[in-house]
């Protein structure tokens, strides 16, 4: 059993150093993670500039670029085998609803899945200095576990959250689809040392539309929320009326 | 009728400007876009360093960021309205099937649709040089003319792609659903002159399966493709299958 | 006569418009320049990742690097013939005293003159708007006109600063040493939307030490500065000194 | 005693970790240092993004800038006293001749010396897996000790070279002059695997001019070199020449 880990925080996250080695008991672990903190990197992908690779100790790569990069880099030169499945995380911070849509971490799960890999992405539910890792790297390792022993169903991979708790705190997986966020976005100016204004893309605290069945409903209750997702982002409802009009 | 323009190949390639001034006729155009080319920028967002802009000239900002950044700084900052529509592009290249979650192009339509604004991305099919841009600008004011007569349907943006021929050679508009990818992906390494060794990632020609009612399938035979989009990446179908597992 | 012009404002600026117009009467005139803003950059240069070139327009390369990068590729690449003359500028504020050692618009002479090339940097001293590029372009057709027709002296390149006023009201050219600054650097620090820290080197205008014979000094009496540099850094006087040492 | 450490190869390099170490038995040490590689970053400095600090274990200061931003963000913001004595390195590959003023490592003293206060930069000169560290370190402190007791000459820092043997190998070290590169570069290209042109600037071994007397010929002969420096580059000799011309 081979397994790949990588994620969106960074080589040196706790995060990830949690999950490769929890990861450990189901078979060989194999690290290809950013060199740095890549947040918000969505499903970016590096064609314009070569990548880095630096191997810091055994089994963990390095590479200056994004997740998805990491999954190439993984996947086509660096791990001796095709993984049975890849991890991405544990992202310090949900992943919930429409906001996957910018997630490093999903988009390496997701990149996997395209290469018919298993994959899963995994984060833990706070933006408090985190203490519960091993507690959601325990988690990954049963979901994992399903994943090996079952197989993920055609053209799935998983976006698991996990509540910042220890694990007999935390009430069990229910399976969710993803939520919508109310969004209210801003951009704030300031004024540099040399007069030029500069600008930040400011964030409100995400919030989610609390409705039964999505994953921030789970969340929001201590539960471990597992969604299945694919990468068909058709609006099938909508085909029928765009089809009507007159162009 | 107040139109925002963006994209991801920077704000001096010929396909936005093609597209800001074809617009012109349906309302006043503002245009916001990444100072440089941004391919494969994804839904990337930059949190943790602050944005510059610069007004290049009159209703034309370049922003030092990915065209998500760029809806944001648009909306947020630099119109003087909320825009009645969004439309990015035109993109050198098409954005077909699962490619679209790597587009720059496509995010930046995604970002307006979180932000409850109608959006479309606008993809001319071709990685020749592009003689056919003035073609494509004028499907993208047929469409956009629609979506603002019409208005969107929930949940929806558009993605459209359109062939590299003239306006006479092209075929009607299908409503088609978002394709699949034969994903052959590839990495080399080459060393430099300071003998350290570097990697790209490489990309064959993406080979798509030529399924009736796909993107792709509209594409190669000459058609306009709309594809309505939403942002709900959940696999309904899998869930059931993930209920029956034993956590 | 051939004439490489470079500099570190970027190839859009207004100053190495002006100057590679004005030199134009002199021969033919190749720009290589940064294809944005690299202030500061020093004599820095891009060992470990690979620049790109982009022809603007015909005889105007824009690379994605520094001015010392910028020469490396005008003369090992782009050019057609090796320039008789390399001009850097027309810097838009002055460099004078220690700050030269900052400045990406020197460092561009200076790798020039290692390459065995006649060079000089010219700067306009002022952060206004600046009108009288025209004014600064005509100066430096003079000094240009003067290092083709005599030679530049062994181990010399030239540090040229024009003070901002029409040619009318400028007094001649005086022949400087390089000036010391009083420094008072400062550092301030901020939070981002997200919480977190970041700092900004400040500067303060920089105060000279109004010493006659200095480059400064010059500048501050509406003359134009020419100040003849060389690569030696050794203080030779204090190697008699350190030699006393006991090590 | 207060001592500041930085360099360029980054704050993992274990160049620095050796000298840190090492330096630890004149007085306090505090490394504040670039979080990775910024070879030939010369005395570039930022001023139009901000920086990030990261504390990475007590009194070791991560800085995402150059060795010269990582002087200023110690000196004006971290260090809780102005330290006694700024040392640069020790740096994996020499800083020898004209090759200084691309120094990252050089520089950092010059900032420090800019500021008014002791500085010396220190580099191993190999480019081999380097194994003499510690016998370099040795060196440093032997050498900050003359500083710290005779205090450094006016507007003077060092550059101090080191043959890469151990200590009972190594000749007594000689105070030289800057000596002077034969410059052969060459930038050579290559082509993406998207069809298109990259560059990199090469650089064969550098060939010094071996007199005696330089920096290069003390390294040749297996002594330490320590060359005092300065930031004036005025070349004396060629003012008079150049004050013939006919402005």
């Amino acid at each position: 059993m081979h397994i790949m880990v990588t994620n969106d925080d960074g080589i040196h996250a706790p995060g990830i150093q949690a999950l490769a080695a929890a990861l450990g008991e189901l078979g060989e672990v194999t690290v290809v993670a950013p060199d740095r903190e890549r947040s918000a990197a969505a499903h970016s992908l590096t064609l314009h500039s070569p990548l880095r690779v630096f191997e810091i100790r055994d089994r963990f790569f390095a590479v200056d670029g994004t997740p998805t990069d990491c999954v190439n880099m993984g996947i086509h030169r660096l791990l001796p085998f095709r993984p049975d499945l890849v991890v991405s995380g544990i992202n310090h911070g949900a992943n919930l609803g429409d906001d996957i849509t910018y997630s490093g971490t999903v988009a390496a799960a997701m990149e996997a899945n395209l290469m018919g890999i298993p994959a899963m992405a995994v984060s833990l539910a706070t933006f408090e200095a985190s203490e519960h890792f091993s507690a959601a790297a325990g988690v990954a390792v049963r979901i994992a576990r399903q994943i090996l022993d079952n197989g993920l169903p055609a053209d799935t991979f998983l976006n698991v959250n996990v509540p910042n708790c220890s694990a007999d705190k935390m009430n069990p997986p229910l399976i969710t689809r993803q939520g919508r966020r109310s969004f209210v976005g801003t951009v704030i100016h300031k004024t540099d040392p040399r007069g030029r204004t500069y600008y930040w893309i400011g964030s409100d605290e995400p919030d989610f539309n609390d409705y039964e069945g999505t994953d921030f409903y789970a969340i929001n209750r201590g539960h471990v929320s597992i969604t299945p997702l694919h990468l068909d982002l058709t609006n099938y409802d909508s085909m029928k009326i765009v089809s009507g009009w007159n162009f």
